[in-house]
This record gives structure tokens, sequence and C-alpha cells, in this order.
């Protein structure tokens, strides 16, 4: 079965955006086992929308298609679809009743140019947009599945989630069924990854993927079977062997991230968390305060980013930062127990570095970071030295901090310092 | 003449990563006034390789492809381009040196699948690669230019500025020679924006393009003339007109953020700066410390997400804030002046609102927020109401502050307060 995903727009054409609704689509076909075998963008030009959809129509069972649904001039995508396959175009009553509804909830009127919206070729199933005022639509034609989706993302992937992989699973039903999983990791790379998990999955109805999302990598395991029931056994039984093995090197799962990880923790156990931050500048308290609801555990943080602030805000002593100098084990250590005293919190995380591009010396290079970790029973701190750049090295420091109290709160060890200094292969020579 | 894009790989067919070199190479062709026809992705699989170059040399001028030039098995796209077109591989011994050169800089030895790095079609012209092992290649067949690059977005971006593009620009050197500028601005949206400039650029030969990057409006004049003089002179022309239109709506061009344009401000000045954060939650000071060399004027903020921090850290009286609220005129102004004394700084701005999506109520809405900004003759703040989500209130909200800095130190007034309130019509109804 040939899946093809085909995106339509003249700000593709001139680079305006980056077009992220490919990768969307391919990855959530990849839950239905269809992997993706051409992926085409046009501007758009009637003609080349046209031709588009003809050449799919002799290739490809399933084609996917996104943009060109809006109320104006260039939004043509349905009006072609019709006539590149000899059909007329039919009014939907119901949409248009919806993109009116839709407009009374924002207290407005309709344009006269989005009725254009309610149109479709004879023969289409409409799909609901519950989200936006563009329906998409499915459309048989020969032997291809044509299904017209809006390009705005939010509304793109409810769609896809909703309507389009339903149907499509329905329809290819007798392919057997398929589960997958994303498995979120810290502090290891990916090949060590792969190598610790290289007799796991060792059944052919199982597959690893992995993918790089710095600082993270991620483990996905798809797993199939004849039916949903056998398919999610399967899933479980690779994931719990996955987790045996990587232990709290998995931080979590699916969309969570490690800073909604860690909120979620400190509600569980009840605990408060303030951070003092110098090189990440203010990047952990953002991360801790951009969860909703952060506020039941969050309460602030101070941003020592000249050595005179970490005296006045944080009472650390001048001696101490004139004899160990600003980025050392003992100032990291003093900011966090500062700060957790001043914001009256059972934890409190620290960081303090050289991001870079200057600063760095011999004895302290570029890439040395302190984070440190304090709490009633006193503090501690640990030390890394990488080899990436300033937005690099800061949102890894960040990432320790947080994976380091998460870590706390599970009762585990925090990894290993110089862990992750190893540096890597240069970047050169893969073609991709 | 019609350009198009190719870029192979079976990561992209998975949607392991959004491929972002298509809007890349496409916007570094508009500067020779070359607009994308078709952009196109297919897997490692050399029939469809084989099938997209056929295709493309039937229909374009200028093809650009990009990935499969590594040394793995997977990597075949050279191969298949000498395959496509019936052209025997030859050995090119400068890149063989070349390649075995990198990998002796980093103190390790070629490994004997690098060699297939060095075989191009017969026929065709080397394109070094000064920063990977994989060189590129130019192959001229029949009609169409085909350029072979990396995918590796550094390497790609090299080579196609320095190899590509000149060669480009000499071969089609009859088409004149295009200058194009970003405009960046703040405040205004983008169909106010396109009134105001309705009567620039009438002159057929200047363009203006406009493009929404949240929660900023760009504008791309584009200008083309006989030679590079005539149209640097066009494009100076209708920048000069935009910027006496926009004014200080204007805050940067290129590349410059807004934080990095608030920057060069202070430094210029010779003026210290620290935050007051509650809504958006160590936001602000991360964007001022992300500049590298920030702590020329960067001393530091305080996060007082937790009523109590404002007492506690920045000395806010408990009675202003259970008379007012948070999120008041009275308390913003309170942290604004508080924190500009205890950093000992020239300048001090602070935050408070409800970014949601729990936590308003009638009078005080989800998306108020209250910006305050303290210097040595005292403190002013201003409200305004945001139709946003919790990301974006919390990113607007960031820029407001750092617009406002920017137009003090310009000494422009602050954006009109409320200005950016109204509602922009719903998310839903374009296609695209």
């Amino acid at each position: 079965v040939n899946a093809e995903i085909l995106t339509i727009g003249d700000e593709l054409m001139r680079g305006e955006i980056v077009d992220s609704n490919k990768a969307r689509l391919a990855e959530r076909l990849l839950s239905l086992d269809l992997e993706t075998r051409f992926q085409t963008s046009v501007g758009d030009d009637p003609e080349d929308i046209a031709d588009a959809f003809r050449r799919a129509a002799g290739r490809s069972r399933v084609v996917l298609v996104s943009g060109g649904l809006g109320p104006t001039r260039d939004d043509i995508t349905v009006e072609v679809l019709a006539r590149s396959f000899g059909r007329e175009l039919v009014l939907h009553e119901p949409s248009l009743e919806g993109i009116r509804a839709f407009f009374a909830r924002f207290g407005r009127t309709m344009a006269a140019n989005n009725e254009k919206q309610a149109w479709f070729p004879e023969g289409a199933e409409v799909l609901p947009n519950p989200v936006g005022t563009a329906p998409g639509c499915m459309l048989e034609q020969g032997e291809s599945l044509f299904f017209c989706m809006p390009g705005v993302p939010r509304e793109l992937e409810l769609m896809m989630d909703e309507q389009v992989l339903p149907r499509l699973g329905a329809r290819l039903g007798r392919r057997g069924v398929v589960r997958a999983m994303l498995l979120r990791t810290f502090g290891v790379g990916e090949s060590t990854l792969d190598e610790m998990l290289r007799d796991v999955a060792k059944d052919g109805d199982v597959v690893l993927g992995f993918r790089t999302a710095f600082p993270d990598n991620y483990v996905r395991p798809v797993a199939r079977g004849a039916s949903a029931e056998e398919a999610e056994a399967k899933l479980a039984r690779v994931c719990q062997a996955i987790r045996e093995r990587l232990g709290p090197i998995i931080y979590g799962s699916g969309d969570e991230t490690l800073e909604e990880v860690v909120g979620r923790l400190l509600r569980e156990h009840g605990l408060s968390v303030a951070v003092a931050e110098s090189c990440t500048g203010g990047l952990l308290a953002e991360r801790i305060s951009s969860v909703p609801g952060a506020s039941d555990y969050f309460r602030g943080g101070v941003v020592a980013y000249a050595n005179a602030a970490k005296t006045a805000l944080l009472g650390v002593p001048e001696a101490l930062l004139r004899e160990h100098g600003a980025v050392s084990e003992a100032v990291a250590r003093a900011m966090a127990e500062a700060v957790r005293e001043r914001f009256g919190t059972d934890l409190a995380v620290a960081t303090t570095g050289i991001s870079g591009p200057g600063g760095g010396s011999a004895e302290k290079p570029v890439g040395l970071v302190w984070v440190a970790l304090a709490r009633e029973a006193g503090s501690q701190a640990r030390d890394f030295v990488f080899p990436f750049d300033r937005p690099r090295h800061r949102l890894v420091t960040s990432q320790l901090a947080l994976d380091w109290l998460r870590r706390l709160l599970l009762g585990e060890e925090p990894i290993a310092p110089r862990y992750l200094e190893r540096p890597r292969p240069p970047g050169g020579g893969e073609g991709r």
C-alpha cells in the first residue's frame, strides 16, 4: 500500500515557513504501519495542483493533502480536486451552518467568501473541523483515497487523529493493528541506548526506533498484532522490557516533558521548589513555570547573573566568590542553600557555569557547569563539561537540574557526573 | 525558469524529522529571483530517486537535491544520479584526499566506506564541503542543472551560499539582480501594516512580502535591478520609505532579535537592567541573558511567582497585594522599583499577569497583564488584555517589556496601551 503526502501553498514555495505538516502526517501514518513513499509540495497554482492530484491517483492508495482550504481566492484545493476528476461541486448545508455558527460564537458575521468552504466534490465525505472554519473531506477516486485537511497544524492534527486515522484503519482493516509508544530518555547517547537494547524486541512483530531531540533521546517501540488487544499486549511487553533495561534513564513517555514530570512528582510529594540561576539565566524558572498550575509547587527564583547579585540577593559571601570563583562547587551550593532559605521551599536547585562563547580559561573551559541541589538535609553539587554551544549549554544544564530533581523525588541517584561529557564525533560525514 | 527541490531520506518518509532544508533552499533561491515550483521528498529507494531525477530533468531548469551523500549503504544519491542519466562514476582524487585529511584533523582514520564519497558522475563538477566529509556536485543534464548537497543543515547552507548560488547566478546572469531585506516589526497586525504601506513600492521592480512570526510581523521588500548597484539602490530607497512610514514599529532587520537590539542599545547608552517577573516566570531574564556578552548590561532578576516571594524577595508590602491583588498597577510598579533598587541598576522592568488557563475572573480575565518600567525618575505601568493561550501570553508579555525598554532608549513613546488587545479573528478558516 503506497501512501503519499501533498502540501499546498505559495508560502512553502518561497520558503517562508518550514513545512512541519509532512512530518506530522507521516509519523501518524506509521501508527497504521503505513510508510509514506512520496511527499510533494506545490504552490497555489491550479495546473500544478491538478497535476499532483492526478499523479497521486495513479500511484498511491492513500493520499493525504494539507493546505488550501481557507476562504481566500488562493485557497483552491477542493475546487481543483473536483475538477481534476471531473466532478461537480455541491453545497454541504451542515458545513455552511457550522461555519456560520463558528463566527457567531465569536460575535461576528460570516463573510461571503467563507461560503466557499462549504462546497465539496460530488461523492466526497465531509470531515468536520471543530476548531476552525475549514471542514475537510475524503474522496474515493479509483483505487485512491484522498483526504483533504487544513494546513493550520492544530486543525490538521485533530482532523488526522479523529477523522482520518479511524477511517483509514477501517478501510485497511485487513492489515492488522499497530501500536506505538514514545519513551523519553535523558543522559545516554543514542548508540549506547541501541547497545543496551540490542536483545530487546527480537520478535519480528516489534521494531525499535530511535530519535534524538537535544538534549534527549527517544526510543519508540512499534508493535504489530492481528488485533488491537494483541498489538497492545505486545507493546506493553516490550515497553516493560525496555523499562527494566533502562530504569530511570527513561523520564517519561508520550508528550510529557521533563518539567511536567517534575511538576507532577513535586505535587504528589507535596513539596515546593525554588531556583537560583547564573548560567541558565532564567531558563530553568521559565521551564518550571511554563507548566499550567506550576504555582502549586514553584515559588520562584533568583537570576543572579552578576557576581554582585549573587552577594546582594542571595548573600553569597564575597570571599567565597573571590576564593573559588563564581563557577565552583562552593558557590553553586551556597546559591542553592540561600535560595531555598529565602523562598522557604523544601527543595532548591542552582546553576552556575560558562556558557560561552567567551569567558573560558584553561582551568575553567567554556562548557563547564556546576549544578547544586539543596534540601533540609544539606546540599550537594556536581560538575560537567559539555562540548556544545551557548544555547545548548544552557538547555542541557536546565535539563540536568530538572533530572536531578526528578531522580531525587524517585529515590534514585543523580546521573553520574561527567557521564554526558564525552564529545560526539565531528558533525560531518553524514548525508542527513 | 522552473526551480525545484528534492530531498532524500527514509527518516523524512517516517516523519522522524521535520524537513527544514526545503525552506532553507527555497528562501535562498529567492535571492536570485527564482521561485520554487515543485518540492519533492522520497526515501532511500533507488527506483523512487531515479524517477524523481528523471521527472525533474523533464520540467525544471534548476534542481536542488539534498541528502543521501553520506558514507553508508543507504546513501545512494550520487550513484543513482549517474545511473539515471547513463553516466559512469569516476574517482575524484582531490576529494578522496580531502576526506582523508578531514579524518586526520580529528585524529581518526578514514573508514573504507568513506571512499565512496569521492566518486562522482562523469562530467560533474565537484563542490567542496569544508565542514564535512561529503562533497557535493553540479551536473548539467540536457536543459537542467542538478546540484547535489549534503542534508546536514550547516553543511547544506554553506555549500548553497558559497558554491551553488554563485554558479547559478553566473549561469542565469541575464536575469538581473535581486536584493532583499527583512524588516522586523512588533505591535501592529499584518493587515494594518499592509494598509500603512499601501502606496509604498508601487514600482513594479519592488515587491513587498509579509510574514507573521508571533508575536512579530515581518515586512520583506525585494528589489530587482539590472546590476547589483541598481538593485541595492532600489532596495535602500524602498527601505527608507518603509522606515519613514512605520517609524519605531520597526525594531530591527535581518537576523537581529529584539533582545539583541535592546542589548545593543543598553551597551551604547552604558546602562544596566534587571527584571522582576511573575507571569513570564523567567522568560524575560532568559531572553535577555541568551545574548552573548549580556553580562555587560544584565545584572539579573527575581522570579517572584508566589505572592510570598513578592514580599520576601522584593519587599512588596502585603497590604498592597491584599488591596490591589498581585495583577495590578501598584504591584507591577512596586516590583519594578524594588528589583531596580536591589540590583542597583539604571533600569528595571516587571511583569505580572494571568497567563491561564486557570486563574481568571470577570474583573481580571485570563490574558490580563501589567508591565512596569522603573528608572531613577520613577516608574510607570501599562496594562493589556490578550486573547491568546498560556505560552503566547508569556511570549507577548516578554516582547512588550523588551519593546518598552527599546523605545525608552530611543526616546520614543511606548506602544499605546491596549493597542495590541484587539482580538484577532478566530484561528480557523485559513487553509494554511
